[in-house]
């Protein structure tokens, strides 16, 4: 091991992208549903999430902790981890990953752990991120003008978070007119909004307006951009798309997260604006043995100071764990490559890796 | 050599989508030209498809089987070449391919052999491919009610074919309304079209009357994705423009061919359907000394049991046997790379190369 | 060092797009805002260029030039290059780039060398490349019909020049029409521009008419594709959009220059046509311990007849440097691998490297 590898194998993490993970057990069809992003459906019976490159992942890093050998089988794999309670299984695998904070986004939380839980289970600091369009989906049921309502909640749930969060890649994507909408607009689409129901937004105007309400408060701001499942049109969550929203985002850090298969534009508009920012998180996981791959992609065109680390792990531990297992050696055989061929110096390396590891998270969420 | 590189030196390999091979002599410029799969016009004067990755590929893995040296001179292997017959050539590299079954895309058969004649060359099993275009440009030509006409041709064609073959992706391409046509539309653009002569079908709603036939017949719809001629629109033939028609594909296999540059987006839709497929045929021939690089990208989202091979081989009969070559030896190379850096273990890697080799194409084309 | 390695540090190069280089001294300020490419604006305090592949591709390489160690610190770079009279900087890091011949695209030209100075400073030939918008902004501001003048200007300014350079990606992107415009349209379009100032043309009727008289010169036409500064939508400078002006292009060679992130697009459309090449220019530099594979994707679909080398050096003449020292190891790192792998010979590697060193341009720009 070189000296590279030891230092990746100890730096502590800011984990600037996650979600809660499951405390209560469940049957093999959630865990393999939850192995694959992608697909809304219940995996076919021909198919096995275990033979995918994160079941390769998950078989190779996280069986030893379970006690298993690397690589035990997947009904080895099972079984084993039927015999954990689920809360120790997520203590075990959110320490490993040896994060010292967890930004956690709150707006889907279905079967997972909410803040305080994470609170609890998380060896770390757990911050909260809100999403955008939970409150707007809040402010459609609120009394009053839909506006003022939008901008108190938001205010009231951002007082103690880092971020803000938007799934606009999922509510009619980045194509299109993203400039701030006259008030009158708004008030006329939150109407039309209400008088329909109020729930699950995909008008333009509103998720708009949500955008540029995000921008006021300077909080750094995170979109889903690229990879996620299948009701994101995958066309429509390139971020090239959001130039001219970028344009016109000032000095609010805009957080480009996952970005698979688009991370060389992502770093492009990381160079592009000073603003900006990207990570790998969720890719990073799917990936597996090819995440290696993937991260020297993310270290093309975007400055060093403008890489982050996630993991976005959802519901099994193993996910908030592997995101950090793979970082660390995808990071440490890359720039050790770089070392080797006398491109960087390993001080260098060091530093870059503490920078994307936690020194940009710590000082654009202004953690303490 | 590994035990691994040894496994896929001898696996038997189904090629899932093959066209025909020369049976008759021809010169040097109908040989450069099959090199070339992207330009349609002559090669230039100071051009040779030899100096091109599939060239330098031709000389180095083709020119032992005929005699030579690897890396024979381009002009030493096209003398050598003429001293073969055009079947013993067939024979010769269709034998050294490794296929026990070939499936062959008749829709386009111009000088290459016709299914009668390559069960007589091929080492293997024959199956047919029908191609839905060439089914609606004879019922264009066929008399009555052009649907029923469609629909009696499909259906005869493809009793005892195994799959369907769609080039929408050179009729107009992906962007666009992909639904199901009704009746009336049918049936007043199939009277514009025969109107007009009723050849060489671009008639959007006649291509999405046929796509929406193909599902019904439940057999595996094949579709160009990607890299190929330059009638086709690369940018067009993005398979993240497929999602609406994939969202309504139900449980009808799509199979996406070639894929080139967009293997990522494909992986992706392999993961979010439970019915969608990849390869990366074609492709891994022109990329020579490349494919090995591809290969790895085919390996990133896919499933495992969702990706295929094929040759995508026309013309001369180097094509069909390459594909293989550069396929054995990329998968080896690639997959020991990962069995070596302890994220894959050696059984796995067997596991998933006889997958992709053979065990994915004939669960879903039904091969006994 | 390898036979290749040694054949590839002394092959003489040509730059085929090249800019002028500074000849006085500045500020930190402007030298690090000159390693970033897409920012517009001045880096942020919390940045600095240094920390970025460029920066550490300086740092690593320019050093020992200075007389420095490899990786000197960027602010001990940066005393020492203050020492050293720009000029001298110039015809240092300019002679360490061994080219014989520079084309120099006139267009843009603010603060840094002209053809004149650039003959006396440069170890080699100069050649000018004029750019159509320029002329197309002097032919606005000349007395008379505007196709006239536009006309007689090119005429004039590309007697001894040896191509001409389009920036259209700045000034709308390849997206929609790119026919001829009628000479109606043209002097329409020209009274509305001229009515307007005549400055900064984006004009579309104008731009296309530019193109189509860029053609009828048959030197060949440069375009700008992808990575660039922001004014330009990455979106529209894919090359895939150029594909129906490319079909009306005819024998006139076009030049697809820098290409990232759009690479393997490029090398599919100079498969694709027979008058069409690219380069890896500005983004080679951008990428530094990544432009490896950078170039080994320049190595895949593109015929080897039909990929060249540039720099895209503009303002600190470490640029015009590092295109040649990141392309000569890059170059030899990627053909090395394809040797020992046994997929090309010695022989032919030397012989790619040759061509894209110097022949292809030797021949397409009719070099003596």
């Amino acid at each position: 091991m070189t000296a590279l590898r030891e230092h990746l194998e100890a730096v502590p993490l800011i984990d600037h992208h996650v979600h809660g993970c499951w405390l209560t057990s469940g049957d093999r069809t959630r865990f393999e549903n939850a192995l694959n992003e992608a697909n809304t459906e219940p995996l076919a019976a021909y198919d096995s999430a275990f033979d995918t490159q994160l079941g390769f992942a998950v078989r190779a890093h996280c069986s030893p902790l379970l006690g298993l050998p690397r690589h035990a089988d997947a009904d080895v794999y099972w079984r084993r981890r039927g015999e954990v309670a689920e809360p120790d299984l997520a203590r075990l695998f959110l320490s490993a990953a040896g994060a010292s904070d967890w930004l956690v986004d709150t707006g889907f939380a279905d079967g997972v752990s909410d803040l305080g839980e994470m609170s609890t289970l998380m060896a770390g600091e757990v911050h909260e991120v809100v999403r955008l369009e939970s409150v707007a989906e809040q402010a459609a049921a609120a009394p009053g003008d839909y506006a003022s309502a939008f901008d108190e909640l938001l205010s009231r749930q951002t007082r103690d978070a880092v971020a803000t969060k938007s799934i606009l890649a999922y509510r009619g994507g980045f194509i299109g007119d993203l400039s701030d909408p006259s008030p009158a607009e708004v008030a006329q689409a939150a109407t039309r909004w209400r008088d329909a129901g109020g729930v699950h937004l995909t008008d333009r105007v509103l998720l708009r307006f949500g955008l540029h309400r995000a921008l006021r408060l300077s909080k750094p701001l995170q979109f889903h951009v690229g990879f996620g499942d299948r009701d994101c049109d995958l066309h429509t969550a390139n971020p090239v798309h959001l130039l001219d929203f970028l344009r016109v985002s000032g000095d609010t850090p805009v957080m480009l997260l996952h970005c698979y298969p688009y991370e060389r534009e992502a770093g492009y508009l990381a160079q592009a604006f000073n603003n900006v920012y990207l990570d790998g998180g969720l890719a990073i996981n799917h990936l597996g043995a090819r995440s290696g791959a993937f991260i020297e992609r993310l270290l093309e065109m975007a400055p060093f100071r403008k890489i982050l680390y996630s993991s976005d792990g959802f519901g099994p531990a193993e996910l908030h764990y592997l995101g950090a297992r793979l970082w660390r050696s995808g990071m440490a055989t890359v720039m050790q490559q770089f070392v080797d061929a006398g491109e960087w110096s390993h001080p260098d390396a060091v530093r870059v890796a503490d920078l994307i590891a936690h020194g940009n998270a710590r000082r654009v969420y202004e953690l303490t």
